[in-house]
């Protein structure tokens, strides 16, 4: 069968990358339950198309927390893409903005944030809550400063999760490249900058109020994947959430994405709104490898997709017009599918269109 | 053990045609997931069948929208069957005929449609609805001409999925195939023809209606999936659904038929009927390849079944001969099996006789 | 891991007998589908074994229809055990008769019956309705004369199933083996003759009636797969019925037996009894290959399990001991399941011991 | 991908050991259905992690009926440990020492109790009722006096399971080894003692008062796989229950632990208890082998979960490091576990955490 344009970004990738760049990308944590089952969880799902609907103009325009996008297949936040190409996210951000796709930068970017947003079209910043919490304000207010949209607050890394994969071709991050968007702030003793800029275990929800407070932006929190979780965030102030379990990198075992995504939609959608308050913004990702996948994902009610590996094998192979090729090949791949469906807006994408497989 | 008819020409077929041609048959959209659990999926069903019932003669014969037919499973609409075999549509017109089995002409056949009619019993004529009205109106006046006794709206195609597996050998369809039933009505540029007999993406359940009028045949709508979507139909005039992926050549993770049936026939049974209004009938197509296979669809509720690659593979394999050697194998074994099952008759067939397997 | 004497007669089966012979004991019919499944849906349980409860002795008598058995694992009728082995059904009777063990002979048998039932202890007949009835009756008075104590009227077969995997080389059974119980009554034209003994396709459940007042024995019906089938047995004076799908050799696809008998005992229990009418009797049989299995089959609600290949290849690799090996394999394997369950008793196997296998 | 350490430890015990003293610890009974399905009924769990909660510090702290542990994974009773390395027992129970994790001692351990007890931290005995009711006391009252904190009453073990993996390599168990705990007790012929010591296939539920009462020690009852059972323990006076199948090797396809852990769970909790009856423990084992099968465990209820074999292994490849290897790794997984899901105590794992792997 013919490989589409993302299984041969990552089949040469293999072959592009140094053993231990790949295994960095590639690996999950634990047993990799969790990697495994990602993209197989999609797969799980059958679609309930309709016949007879007029698709002769498929529109996958959105609007997002005020980012107007063309279609809502966006790029995740994937730390040291330098490892991939020596383009790394500048490559990754003009993609994306070319598409019209939403960027989301990585707090462990290995470009600073000003040359990053320098290209990029709208943008959100990934944080982390880092323990040294004045690094952590001066990270944001620099991404408020390069015109971040909103923050994407990672909460389901506490601790970096265990890659029994890498074992001992383990990648060494070089400091320089750890600390790019920290290194102005830091005083004098880069080792002890380093263990500060370390996630802070001890973050709790209240973290949300606080970025949100500082930066003035909207907070999703991502790594969410329970609806009472959800429901919590929202509560602190988060302004959405972003299931994922991290492309299987942190806690094994984890539910897949695309069954956390219904419990966590009906729990936001149930959960009562103050005055004013807008509607809450959910997101997914993990393991989408096809518009497919994404049309399964945006059925069960997620507003917007994002995609990790397949831009960074896009990347490895082609640097920015490889990855420009990977998202127009999900963009097509969901408006044909979308067509097929007899749903020609994402208004059309109701959770009706999806059943769980049977075997 | 010992193969069947059907698996003798299946795989016969594969020495007997050009790689590109049997390519083009067997091949499914996507990641061919729909297309390999089509036929899964009837094996996904256990059977209950009653004892020491008279079974000493087993009734196969019914009447579908005014056509009496010796036993249910009929021919699906294939196009191009003149790349199986020069016989082609005719072989296979008059197979369905010897059989007293139902034989549904598609718009896309390669024989001229009044050649197909002049060998046939008593047949459909499948329709697209293409970006030319016009053209759609005068190849339906041509069917009705010609003796079709209903009309068959394909409405899963709205554009024509892709199939990753040709890839690179595609076969590449003349002009003078395609058109081989629209020439007469194509004025001087054939390029336009082309395009104008494609498929149009805007037509809606409003056509329904249009071609009933045009045509004053019943119309079936196939490609339904789901009981909404079949209750639409039937508001909108059809005389009845086929519940149809296509063969797992359209939307790929489409739910199995198998499944779909169930729901669509209680969408159908619950739907209340205006005076007069007779039982629409429910066809169901996709990987049926033996008699308990049908005896599973009939169970479920489905009037008739149709096949489509089995009678593919028996043309390439044997002309009309071996569509008559599949037909009859298939009705054969349905028989057999409606013995073991305690049913000597269609309206035997109960959905009782089902249940999904374990394992 | 060591193989039980089941395993080993099985594997040695293949070495002893014929091809042809071989094929025609194990081989099941259609896709065998029902065959393979017959096994493996007794594994499909899981039990729930009780703790600290007296098991010093554990005790497998029981009555069943007025005859004492010693254990609840008896012989399925089984035709032609001529091919198997010289010894034929007496070797089998007569190791049933060791083990005080059930005993079924078929219809098929290749001995007379006067010969089997000279060595067997407690047996029943097992009976077609064949198209000459009067041959039937002959065959059923001599059946009674011989001692049968119970009629069991096989239901599933109207027409012998169709067994592909045999394919060219299957068995011929010569005239003399098939006729060999009703020769005597022949007159004649052996091809006639022949037919005559075929099974009747237009046999009905008053069949049952008509063999209890011919017979004055208890009437059980095999091939029983639904709940509403045993009630209309019941209903039609039989006094049992065997759960079965004749071993995968009849409808392929039928419901494995494990699933049929949990809905069957339902039905039997809730039907309402007249005054004075005894409990009807359950039995099981097909793919029962361990002590557990027939756990399964007992805690299900089966007076007791049938056990058809097992004794085949027992007879085939050691005749009569080899048969009683099998048959005391199968019943320690059974008390000491019973031990390890907390149950020292057959009453003591209640529904509550069985759990669908999770996966 | 790296080897955990209990993977390199069951890997290299395979060297190590002589093949019966391997297949001894490894084998399960019957078709080791039970055996194989122990390790992955806990991968069929999946897990609800919550986020952005404090886990700075994780604490594994716990007392279980007086005992203080350090964490929730303790030392299964496992026999003849001499088997697997010379330090036998005492390297167990040392290393569960130094870890703070509960120890078991066997009926059937290699060293005598008193020279376990000795360089034991907290550590309980596990008890058969044997044939002889006086050496059953003598060696309790041995227990007592050498400090054991609660008695384990194996309650699945009628009758030892069949191994059918070991065969002809079966592993014989010298009588001094057999009787090291019970030789002083015994009274001249030694033949006579070891039937004596085996286990009294008559035990019941009364052994559990008439063990707390001989002992003054609260009684636990190991075996348990039913809700009801568990009920029927505590009402005869037991303490708690541990939810076992003997590591698959007593009766097989029995349920999975882990599916029968939550029945018993829910039947315990929703059991009245007597005013002042403290609660009562429950704990878990068969097939653990990372800390998330442990967290999943704890999060189904269990107070603690126990192992077997993968202390085996660690003892039998490095004697006392091995065992303490094992249990730390066990140990800092469950921890690194328990702050990805966000859970920073064991009494935040709640059933919530988990859910039922669905496909
Ligand atoms: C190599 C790699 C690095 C990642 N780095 C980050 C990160 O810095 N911050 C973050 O929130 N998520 C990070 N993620 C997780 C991604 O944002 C995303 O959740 C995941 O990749 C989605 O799964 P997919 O790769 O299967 O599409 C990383 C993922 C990978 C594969
Ligand atoms: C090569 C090929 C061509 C087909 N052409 C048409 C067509 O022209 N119109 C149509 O409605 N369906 C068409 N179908 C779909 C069939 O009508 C039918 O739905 C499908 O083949 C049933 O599945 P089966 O082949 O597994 O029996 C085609 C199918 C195949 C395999
Ligand atoms: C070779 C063979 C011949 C059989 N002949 C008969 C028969 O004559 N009458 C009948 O009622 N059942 C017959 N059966 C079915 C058995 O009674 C029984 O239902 C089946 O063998 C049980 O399955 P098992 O073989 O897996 O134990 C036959 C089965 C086999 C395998
Ligand atoms: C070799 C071996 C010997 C055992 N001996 C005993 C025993 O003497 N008493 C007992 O209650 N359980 C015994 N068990 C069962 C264990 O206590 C425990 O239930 C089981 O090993 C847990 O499963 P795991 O080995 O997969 O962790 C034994 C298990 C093994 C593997």
């Amino acid at each position: 069968m013919a490989l589409t344009a993302l299984e041969k970004h990552e089949r040469d990738a293999v072959a592009v990358l140094p053993a231990a760049a790949h295994e960095f990308f590639a690996s999950g944590s634990g047993d990799e339950v969790a990697l495994d089952e990602a993209t197989a969880a999609w797969a799980r799902h059958r679609l309930r198309p309709r016949v007879l609907r007029d698709v002769g103009e498929v529109d996958l325009t959105s609007t997002l927390l005020g980012c107007g996008l063309n279609h809502p297949i966006g790029v995740a936040p994937v730390g040291y893409l330098g490892l991939a190409h020596p383009d790394a996210e500048p490559a990754v951000a003009a993609a994306a903005r070319e598409q019209g796709a939403l960027y989301v930068a990585s707090t462990r970017a290995s470009t600073a944030l000003e040359d990053i947003a320098a290209v990029a079209g709208p943008w959100w910043f990934q944080v982390y809550v880092m323990r040294h919490r004045e690094l952590t304000e001066r990270l944001v207010e620099r991404a408020v400063a390069a015109g971040a949209r909103a923050l994407v607050l990672t909460g389901d890394t506490p601790f970096v999760g265990i890659k029994r994969r890498v074992g001992s071709q383990r990648i060494a991050i070089p400091d320089e490249t750890f600390l790019v968007n920290l290194a102005r702030h830091l005083t004098g003793d880069a080792a002890v900058g380093r263990a500060g800029a370390e996630q802070d275990p001890t973050a709790t929800l209240e973290a949300i109020g606080w970025l949100a407070r500082m930066s003035g932006l909207p907070v999703l929190v991502k790594g969410v994947l329970r609806g009472d979780d959800a429901v919590a965030c929202l509560d602190a102030g988060a302004a959405g959430v972003v299931v994922s379990n991290h492309g299987g990198r942190q806690l094994d075992r984890s539910v897949a994405t695309p069954f956390a995504l219904a419990e966590v939609v009906r729990a936001v959608r149930e959960r009562p709104r103050a005055a004013g308050e807008p509607r809450p913004a959910v997101l997914v990702d993990g393991g989408v490898r096809s518009g497919v996948d994404a049309l399964v994902g945006l059925a069960l009610g997620a507003d917007a997709v994002l995609v990790g590996r397949p831009v960074v094998w896009g990347l490895a192979t082609g640097g920015q017009a490889g990855v420009h090729e990977a998202l127009a090949a999900l963009r097509d791949d969901l408006a044909h599918a979308m067509a097929l469906a007899g749903a020609p807006s994402l208004a059309d994408l109701d959770a009706s269109l999806v059943v769980p497989a049977r075997d």
